[in-house]
């Protein structure tokens, strides 16, 4: 029997001895290392963030006290210790406990989070917000300290004359290795010893901290705690601690995934491709914002370092200098996750859009990404991105069709998002028709008297299902790839319009494919019948991605329920 | 006869005498003064970058090297010299030339321009792309640098390598008085004469360097052009220079107006209403990024100093910050401009809406922004607000609905965005029902055969003037306040289904209302007769409200021509 068994809340740890501390970090990193290992899961960080966790516990008082995960990457230590323990092995599951901080799950949550550099400002609000003497205290990595918005929150933070506690976690990494101002100023400091080293942060230092040493950590937190004054607490941590293969190679272990692949993933295939147009002219360039393993661009990295750039985690910027590339006549990729382009919303808009410059946006992970759910689903891009002035959105139904969606890219001069879902590339045609702007394709004949319209790899794929088990129903439909979501294929659209129409996309409905198709018919004045198939407005649920389509209707057998039912009626 | 009827370009002051330049920049100051004057536009930071911008052009080679001015708002003695001295006249009018940066103007304007903070970021790829020995300058006040996008392209700049200048434009002001982290430090600066000011952001300084002193401008440009590596060049300058009443107040003469004010502005009313919510509700916080005074909430700054925070240029904060508030159980009220909320899409995506937070947006200046141009139209707000999980959208028609809705605010307790135009409460309406979600109303009598949905106190007015003038040919249309975007008012959807319907909204078409109203019938199977009318997607042009108006043909004629076509038809 073990220390962990008796632990199930804070309060249960803090008349713990810290031998008895040092035994339940490692019975934590043990529970951590089961489930992972065998369901996935964030590993690296978590493992990494176990001492410092049971340390803030042991110090602070939650819920009372505000202990704020920034991304949440590091969060797992602290739901054992909050009443999730023994719900633990659902981790990341359908129906399962979330792999980020959920409010819905524990009042000890204090945030649903998900994205990074959020949990100072989240801080500066709540540290105005509380009157009653809570500390509030905000996790943060080295990594995240590169995006903006912490930077605009230790600037408020520096006049607010609000106390808050910055754990600085400096494990010199974000995902990949951390890039950067902060990056490069941490290096100095532990080298150079710097005695004031925050002082243009304005902010009170307690460091270097050995973050695995839970006496010095216990130490460190007593001392912030007591501290009339904001205060930053600069730990020293190790990804992957305490497994071998993870401190060796953190950015593998990162997101640990229990299906062994089998196909190239598409972001494996963005980056092959891109180092091909890359041999071919010298314009070209790659960008991302320190996801070049995740978005398949560290082959490129390799071969091309001088035209790759890794901005750290800073979208906005990302976004930014790839329109100033292009201003300099540079032809520039910017490989995101769809969720993360959110973050640069007003550079499209702005210094993209407006400027109507040839920046490619590699958009992955679009649609439903499995695990991880509702902050990491891919769901708004179609919406926000149709609505952009001068931006053209494409979305293959494979991986041939997003290679050749590249090379035919290269000579396109105007705004282009190309988006594709996380996964591999798994599904052959036989159809491959040329890309030409706007132009779609028929992947089954065209005689049906209904089609569907389906968009990008998942969404084809299962309309492809669809259609063969309606067939065995006896109910004949053709399947368009309407792989280009701006603009339309008109010709198309105007031969199919006295069909019964069905379109289905792996968006939010407001805005997306669907809507679009259904207002060019209504704008002619013709009275299609258009049926949309679409994400409602939430939930936005966590599971495996067969789950999630089942419980929102759009795998194979929700979209044939669907039509059967129109065709019928 | 003066020495600027010489000067068309910058190799026309090239090899001018210092004492000729000091005589060059009077004389630019009295075009700028005498414009700006006369037709509007933004008088204090023009006027205090004069020397600035002269002494740039005389040591730089443009347009071959690359000067960026951050947002555009000093950019005017820049136009003067680069070939648009005649046509300064036009300044702002329509089809006339335009406040900010534009490179169909010019080819020595590099990047269109008007929201703060890009010009780092855009160097970053501009130094990036040219290989020929281009000189790549930024030119950047000190409260465009509290943006988080600034931050971030420093901290790309500090590892690429690439040269880069940048020039501080201190002015103690962003267009309040600056404030925030690099406010204060660059005070502290100033006063302790610090000798490695920037060690952390890795730059090489030049300064302080007096802003209006040509002969120490000209030497410090020299020194950063011959400078191996990038620099930063900090120089002080006084806004509103050589104005004496711009010069003690400086954020009045920000941007100046030459049509007298007769009633509140849509800004002000909500500065008041929020007092007045504020005066009853402990809980209020009112939350601005740098717009205390556009925005309305000086009043609110001045009586509840202790529940107002300025975060400074930064937008993602505001929004991120608020949400804190939100989760601390705090009632706050996020002023913004449309254009700018586009710089927090992720937070309102991420940090509001996934966790369902009673955040309220004051969205000011929605639809058509006089004078500015493209970059400050709100246009895009109904689109990507529409598609939010949990988002409210509320439009009001005026002033006492403004005040209404805010009131009924109070006691909402999800996300809400409450969208109203720039500029004053002129319409008066008999109709004022009470605020209910969802509901909208009949500003005339419902027994006619068309009936148009008018959202927002633009729109509606203009849909008002529109149907008298229908009246007059005979023609008889209801008139509804759609005043919720969202959610619909389905009651009245489904009771006008057979009629004639024309929806009127002052945003993009896609994603818009309109296509809103359009998809809710068909979702319905209702062929129902849905006509919209909004913005297409490009231009928005710049000029007066009512030419851009015209020219899209959502004017009241605009309007009725349309209406008559259909009806007709």
């Amino acid at each position: 029997m073990g220390i962990l068994d008796s632990v199930n809340y804070p309060r249960d740890i803090k008349k713990l001895p810290l031998s008895s501390l040092n035994v339940l970090c490692s019975e934590i990193r043990q529970l951590i290392l089961d489930t992972v290992l065998t369901h996935g899961g964030h590993l690296s960080s978590n493992l990494g963030a176990i001492e410092a966790v049971v340390a803030l516990h042991y110090v602070f008082d939650a819920p009372k006290d505000k202990i704020i995960f920034d991304v949440g990457h590091q969060c797992y230590a602290h739901k054992i210790l909050t009443g999730r323990k023994n719900s633990f092995g659902t981790l990341r599951s359908d129906g399962g406990i979330s792999g980020f901080p959920k409010r819905n799950e524990s009042v000890y949550d204090v945030a649903d989070t998900g994205h990074a550099s959020t949990s100072i400002s989240l801080a500066c609000g709540l540290a105005r917000a509380c009157n009653d003497g809570e500390q509030i205290i905000s996790f943060i990595g080295d990594g995240a300290m590169t995006g903006g918005l912490a930077y605009e929150a230790l600037s408020d933070l520096a006049c607010s004359g609000k106390k808050q506690i910055i754990v600085l976690n400096d494990n010199e990494m974000s995902i990949s290795k951390s890039v950067g101002l902060i990056s490069g100023y941490l290096e100095r400091l532990k080298r150079e010893r710097v005695t004031r080293p925050f002082s243009l942060f304005n902010l009170k230092y307690i460091g270097t901290i050995d973050g695995h040493d839970l006496k010095a950590l216990i130490k460190a937190f007593n001392k912030a705690k007591k501290s009339g004054e904001s205060v930053i607490v600069h730990i020293l941590t190790k990804k992957g601690k305490g497994y071998p293969q993870a401190e060796q190679d953190p950015e593998k272990y990162h997101g640990y995934s229990v299906t062994a692949q089998k196909n190239p993933t598409f972001s494996q295939i963005v980056g092959e491709e891109l180092c091909k147009l890359a041999e071919k002219d010298g314009d070209v360039f790659a960008v991302t914002a320190a996801m070049a393993s995740g978005t398949g661009l560290d082959v490129f990295e390799k071969k091309f370092p001088e035209r790759f750039v890794d901005v750290g985690i800073a979208e906005a910027h990302a976004a930014c200098m790839s329109a100033g590339l292009a201003l300099g006549g540079k032809k520039p990729y910017f490989a995101v996750y769809s969720t993360f382009l959110q973050r640069a919303y007003d550079q499209l808009v702005h210094d993209v859009c407006l400027n109507a410059l040839p920046v490619t946006f590699c958009v992955d992970r679009c649609g439903i990404v499995a695990g991880d759910g509702a902050t990491h689903q891919g769901v708004f891009d179609i919406s926000f991105l149709r609505a952009l002035p001068d931006m053209t959105v494409f979305a293959p139904k494979d991986g041939k069709e997003l290679r050749a969606a590249l090379k035919w890219s290269l000579s396109y001069d105007k705004p282009l998002a190309i988006r594709y879902p996380k996964g591999e590339d798994c599904v052959k045609y036989d159809v491959h028709s040329a890309i030409s702007l706007g132009k779609w394709e028929y992947l089954t004949s065209d005689d049906a008297d209904a089609v569907i319209l389906a968009t990008g790899a998942v969404c084809v794929a299962n309309a492809v299902k669809a259609a063969k088990i309606l067939k065995d129903k006896g109910i004949n439909i053709s399947v368009i790839n309407a792989r280009f979501i701006k603009p339309f294929d008109c010709a198309i659209l105007d031969a199919i319009a006295g069909k019964k129409i069905f379109t289905i996309e792996d968006g939010v409905r407001t805005g997306g494919f669907g809507e679009g198709v259904t207002v060019y018919y209504a704008g002619k004045g013709i009275n299609a019948d258009v049926n949309v198939i679409a994400f409602d407005e939430s939930p936005y649920p966590q599971g495996s991605l067969e789950h999630i389509l089942a419980v929102t209707g759009t795998d194979p057998d929700g979209i044939a329920r669907k039509i059967i039912q129109k065709v019928k009626s």
